[in-house]
């Protein structure tokens, strides 16, 4: 029988792109569209890893691009799973942009995503819970709970008054 | 000199995609990611066309994932400028997917994604404001002062006791 | 049971493309087969919600590259069937430029391409009469039994001598 | 100073491709846009053979695809300059389609396409003339002006009843 | 019945690649790594040429990169046979790099790789045996018994002390 | 100043692929070039980060392919600068295959490359020494070595006479 718990770790996965000319809009820049795409494919590993399913892709939550990227820059982007209901997931990924040559490094962007761990079929199957270890986790963990809120609001599948999470927003912040 | 007006269905912009293996999992269903880069490059475009300029994605808001695309399938993409904040647009974005061997065709997906018009240098510069001529184009309009409050709030750049408009979508809805 | 007869509107379709680094040569323009490759994705898409079937390419006719397209543009290409002939149809794509900074436009291209629809293996099955609404869409009826005697002449397919309405072109322009 | 004639064996090229899953329809035959897209590459690199220059596509003649080609399949391409005028050349470019497992191996296509050789400014610029050496490359240098009639008309460049060459198409055939 | 023996030329097979800017590093030079993949697609192509069998690789055999090749540049691969131990090939590549306008072709890199036939199960089977025709040929099938001793040893898969053809590498050379 | 010394962990990299169709064979397995690809990618980041340079790729050694990779599955490739001689560096990477639906997960291949650090006109120079750290690191960087004597060797530039550490590979192995 599968694992009734995991922890945060196992699902942790590293993934590494260098900017190409192709990535790149008329500035040089790495297009917004391009990191999306690779936030969702270590996304979707870490959520693999946590569930041993295929699995697809839920929601992607507010992303905002703060810090051109450059041609030529190394990205690395690094997910893990920060808690699970029944069929479904969501994933922290953290992005990191590095200019190698000018020794320059900074965090450029953090997203969650959701996914849902589906069969062979394509229908959603249960996966095993995500058990916080660290103080940090635990934050992830609960926070996660208000954040599926929002989602549910944003996408009109839930009355913002039953969102009772949700509201407390307003006074601790995402 | 440039407008200084300009309305909605001067940037509506169109984009067309077939859904080729490589775009898709091992269940033969569009990923998530390679919607999203389309969805920002149709939205890009459209953010052009209102302000004649080079622009670079400020953000992109929630986005869940509902019905897969299958392989094959046909994904037409329709973008259009919702509101301009001096430097920065708003664009909504709507995902249609068609099979046509089938005579099937649904509204998948929506989004609001923002972009900032920069110069040569990569400086923000000011747009035209966006008028909106229907009801449609009105609601849009109004609606754009709460997204951006709530990204600014979930960007920690705002905090949430000050997003007035946006406490109001506990009772409006988004 | 499938419709007799449809109208080209029916079957029109845009496509946007925003031209790449790789899509260039070393003079930083649009390399005409790439320009082909999405002529020819656009006008299959076109043949197929005329048909609501797969279609297979079975001609491109002439086409002239008179102006650069430049990295950075939008290309917008416009597809639609003007006309049936038992499980074959011709499509009329164009195509246009636009340097968005600058705010210049132009029509660079329009082709003629032929598809052929298809069952599951592969076989040739017939698709609905295309029924001219307008003049333009009168002329392009028209004339597309001329461009079906070209094709097959140059395909050595016909003898000349039996092209009767090719020999027009001499007087009427194609 | 560079050459005054070259002949067709000095601009030969030939390009080898194998098909593979994003090349193919989901009748898993290669789709005859991305064709068109190596036709181009095979025969622009033959007329810069020819030119020492760089060049740009001028025209695509009319193609047709008779027969499909399979994923898995080895595609080679053989292009070669059959005339030079001034500063465009004519390309001849022949398309086998092999699949090697069963030993099957075919000539698919054929076609013409016409470039301009330009200097770093994109201006056109004379090419050395091409000098038919055998019976067949001797035909095609002849055939080379009715063609370029053809393609003259065809993007309503000439006349059609100045096109003294191409007439005699009616009798001789291209 | 299949032959029980072919020669080099048989299997003989040349592809051509345009250096485009995704092909490049910041110094617009080709990366390596592309390159590899490039010559794994020719290599493989000869082996299944000579084998009339899906193949996969096996190894490849050390590569040294001396001279940079340019965006823009031509790539020429030739690949052949040169010898066959029952279900693997040693299929030896030459990689020449020219840079058309200024006139430049040299002789770039050259490889070993090897490769195995399979059947639809993916298991080995059988191939015909190379002759060689000249002396150029003998010289590669000789060669290529000590070649094969050093992919061996270097994987760990033979003693070096009983590579008994490979010691003669350090009076005679590779 | 820039570092006299680093150490193997400043240059340690992971990066993480999923097997896509187009990276595969008609046998769905991963193609050998897609991988050497990869490994040179991940190998010349390593590079960087030891030298903070801009690196070309100078060698790929001897590289077995020994269990198929299969589509869908995870390749994580982990890469680490082991010796530095001048401007010239060694990077060992290994490269792990994941099915995580079936929880496999194996070691699938191991190789070394070598890179040369260059200033922006492509001209060598010098990077930090590395300085080995834990018995295995010692290892990896005494047999740097006799590999270094190997390439030299193979690449016709040493005399097999002269590669005074490369023969103990008959004693010791590589």
């Amino acid at each position: 029988m599968a694992k009734k718990h995991k922890v945060s770790k196992e699902s942790c996965v590293t993934m590494t792109e260098l900017v190409l000319p192709n990535d790149t809009n008329t500035l040089n820049n790495l297009m917004g569209g391009r990191l999306m795409h690779w936030m969702d494919v270590v996304s979707a590993i870490a959520a693999q890893k946590h569930s041993n399913r295929i699995v697809v892709t839920a929601s992607a939550d507010n992303i905002s691009f703060n810090n051109p990227i450059q041609l030529g820059d190394v990205v690395t982007l690094e997910a893990k799973v920060t808690r699970a209901f029944s069929s479904s997931m969501e994933v922290y990924v953290e992005v990191y942009a590095e200019n190698i040559p000018s020794g320059t490094r900074f965090k450029s962007h953090s997203a969650f995503f959701t996914f849902v761990a589906v069969d062979q079929g394509g229908r959603p199957i249960d996966v095993p819970e995500l058990k916080p270890e660290t103080p940090e986790e635990q934050e992830f963990f609960e926070g996660a709970l208000r954040r599926r809120q929002l989602r549910l609001v944003l996408a009109k599948r839930m009355q913002p008054e039953d969102a009772t999470e949700l509201k407390s927003i307003f006074e601790t912040g995402v």
